[in-house]
């Protein structure tokens, strides 16, 4: 149970501190085999899961034998948690144990006992929740606009948002990174960065990005 | 103060509860003119924001002077939930008055209090941020499959799943609102319905919708 201290649900507690928590409810610690389903695509969501040992993926279409991976979560990690406490809370997604895991499944009940009790738990879920909240909406606002010019002029400004509002700040990631953000090659990335140059919109200058003419800039932003 | 028994976070407690809540915290009451900005993108979020009276749209590069409308949102509701407790908290969006508005500011430190006293707060609050992040993952999703049966299998399927893996159930929605969670008109909805009933796919006798081969429709899914 000494993995429970490294989730990100009990970050900041001491594995003594946990485990009197955890004394006051009732949980369940589960073994998996390689290959062993731990939830279904469907199935309403009232545990919150945290691996405590191995890896599991999360998959669609399990049930007719082909499957999609869509994430692989290595312990110690919980997951999930978005769906606990969501009006339709029928998980996306199937889970499958990739090697043997152990994970500890606590029904909502009592982990809303928790969260009432603990302000440091609750706080850490608060945080879990938002974060996934924020990535997702990142994801699906660079879907939203269609081209590459387009997505790298939205990054640019929200880095600069992030930045209050300097013209001048760091890329924020590296190319690779960034490129892999965009869904672009490396040398696409630095091609369309060096457009932005040419057109006067942005200059560069080692890892610092300068906005020149912010609203030529988020003119791309389609 | 009415209105705030109307909102989600405070669904379930009387006008009388409230405001004894309330006294117990420091809170802000603004009001806003026509035009007037609430907030602006970049900005850190470090209030919940809860709108009394009046409407409010959510808009990005309003800097400029150009602004895309991206959501309108009318009194009594909070808005930008899925920020307060978020690492990276800066607003992706600014937020600007379109009528007379009245606003309930509540300072993070304050609220994550109501929180932690108050149960039935943070059951509605933990519900508000999750059903944001459920909304969005389907949004994401869907976006993230390519052709259009490949999502109409994709929201059959889970429709399939949210009725417990039945093979039927109703189509959920009107075809309408189907057709534009699809991004298509109504008619090349039909069509696509049609096409899939031809395969031998799936069976329609009035508002229930039969899956006839589940195999086949998730291999629609790319």
């Amino acid at each position: 149970m000494h993995a429970l201290s490294k989730t990100a649900v009990f970050s900041g507690l001491s594995t003594a501190e946990i485990l009197q928590v955890l004394n006051g409810i009732h949980y369940q610690l589960r073994s998996f085999e390689p290959d062993d389903m731990v939830a279904y695509a469907g199935e309403e969501c009232e545990d919150l899961f945290i691996l405590l040992e191995g890896k599991v993926r999360g998959e669609i279409n399990s049930m007719e034998g082909k499957s999609i991976v869509i994430s692989e979560i290595k312990a110690p990690s919980s997951f999930a948690e978005g769906f606990l406490f969501a009006r339709r809370n029928n998980l996306k997604i199937s889970i499958r144990a990739l090697t043997d895991a152990r994970i500890v499944f606590i029904q909502k009940r009592y982990f809303s006992r928790l969260l009432n009790e603990n302000p440091r738990i609750l706080e850490n879920y608060l945080g879990i929740i938002s974060n996934r909240f924020i990535i997702v909406t990142e994801k699906l606002n660079f879907l939203m606009i269609r081209n590459v010019k387009g997505k790298l002029a939205y990054y640019l400004i929200n880095q600069a948002n992030a930045h209050k509002g300097a013209t001048s700040f760091p890329l924020g990631r590296t190319q690779e990174k960034l490129a892999e953000l965009l869904g672009i090659t490396r040398p696409a990335l630095n091609r369309n960065l060096l457009d932005l140059k040419k057109m006067g919109i942005i200059s560069m200058d080692k890892k610092m990005l300068s906005i020149l003419d912010r609203q030529a800039l988020s003119s791309l932003i389609q």
